[in-house]
Formats: structure tokens, sequence, C-alpha cells
């Protein structure tokens, strides 16, 4: 496996704690102990919990408006990668077809894995960026490390 | 005027208070004695407070995310409009233009007012939504009886 291996994610799992923030977990499967764990801001949690069924706002969220707007678009998503963490930051792609014409955008995963969920594409994030399945310990000590990371 | 008239908004202002919360506040222009407010969430605030100048986060915004794909697209904004509120909650649609048709998306106006920011279309409110220049006093009454209003 080189360093730049994607492996897809077929587990996303939300967890907010009061003290810890708002976790996103993403495995390759439910039980799979090799985790990618990002902190993530309150919008960016409820978009991703409306994807997932747990939450129904009353109103569109931001990545809903625009993905309304879309749908009038010849547009073709095709799938989202965390590719790299650069300086405290992860960095995603959301990749898509117009026309014909392949093309990558910057993002913040986050959104990206918003995004993939509505519209139901692969999520791949490479594979160097996953962690050992976290004790509880483990996971303060880490949420310590990551504190100051932004997403 | 009629009920259902706009009036172009000219003066964005933002507003955050530790307990009121943040707030955007729409004007004719600087000097006009007519509101329009609404409370907003923590990510549309900082969406509008970049389309403003005033903060330079790092990473895309969920809506540069998607503004950015759509620069890629045939798809010309014209306006947004903030046009009722039902159920305690304001209503906006975002106009826009793609192969020569016309389309209108829901939106919260929150996202609309970012987006009409970012794209330098005009913005307009109902006018019979906005209310006289409020004191103290009276943001503090109008902020009980709106805080459970959604946006």
């Amino acid at each position: 496996m080189t360093s730049t291996d994607m492996i897809q994610i077929n587990e996303v799992q939300l967890e907010s704690d009061p003290n810890r923030g708002n976790m996103v977990i993403l495995r390759e499967h439910q039980e799979a102990d090799r985790y990618f764990v990002m902190f993530i801001g309150d919008a960016e949690f409820t978009a991703i919990a409306k994807e997932k069924g747990l939450i129904q706002p009353p109103r569109p969220l931001t990545h809903e408006l625009y993905l309304s707007i879309m749908e009038k678009l010849n547009t073709e998503f095709l799938r989202v990668e965390i590719y790299d963490i650069r300086n405290d930051t992860f960095y995603a792609n959301v990749y898509l077809k117009t026309d014909g014409v392949e093309h990558s955008v910057d993002s913040r995963p986050s959104d990206a894995v918003a995004l993939a969920l509505n519209r139901r594409i692969p999520i791949l994030v490479r594979h160097d960026l996953f962690r050992r399945k976290l004790t509880e310990e483990q996971v303060k000590e880490y949420q310590d490390v990551v504190k100051t990371v932004k997403f």
C-alpha cells in the first residue's frame, strides 16, 4: 500500500460531547479498528446528522440550498476524497463532472462528507490519515493534540 | 405601497452579543430608520462576516464550496428575496438563470444574504417585514419574542 492509497468509507459515525465537541468518525466498515476522526463545527454536524436521517430541520440547510440549485443543472457528482493534512488542517476534494468534463473542487472534509451522503457518492480517505481504534483515554489525549485543528 | 412591495437592501450589518446571540440587520441605506432584523446561527454569521471582509477563514466555507462549483457551470444569479414569515420563520428565495430559464429556489434568509453578498446581486425584503428603529430596550423585548424563531 503506498502512502497515497485511498480507503472507501462505509461507516459515518457522529459523536457529540460537551467537553470534546463534535466529532465525525469514518471507518471502512462497522467493525474496522482503524478510524479517521475529525472535529467539526455545529453547522457541519447538523448537516451530516440530517443526511444520516437523525434529525429533520424544518428549513433547507446551506448545502441543501446549493444541491437543490444544482439539481436544475447538468452536474454529476463522482466522489469525495480526504487526501491530506497540512498545518494541522485536513484537506478534501469534491470530484464532479459537467458537460463531460471532470473537475475537482477544494473543500473542507466536513462539507465533503455531507455532500457525499446527500448525493450517495463514495467517500475516500487516504489510508495513512487513519488511526488505530482509540481508547477513551487516547481520544481525550488526541483531542488535546487537535483542539487547535481547524476544519 | 402594497403588502408585497419589496425594498432593496444597501446596508448589511452584523451584531453579536453573548446574551442575545448573532443578528443580521438589513436596511435600505445606512441612515434608514426601518430595519429588518433576524437572529442567525454561528456558521451563517461567519459566512456573512467573510463576505463583508471582516474575517478571512483559511478554508472554504460551505457556500464558497458550492459557489466555486457553480463557477464551472453556466449559472447566473439574479437576486434574493426575503418574502414571508410563517410559523415564526422567515422565508427567502434565490432567483437564478441557467440556459436562459429563470428558477427560484427555497432558502433560509441567512444563506440568501451570504450568497447575495458573494455574487454581488440585489437583496430585496418585503417592506412589511421591516421594523422601526429599535431602542436597546425594544431590542431586548423583541429578542424575547423571537428567541424561538428558527432560521
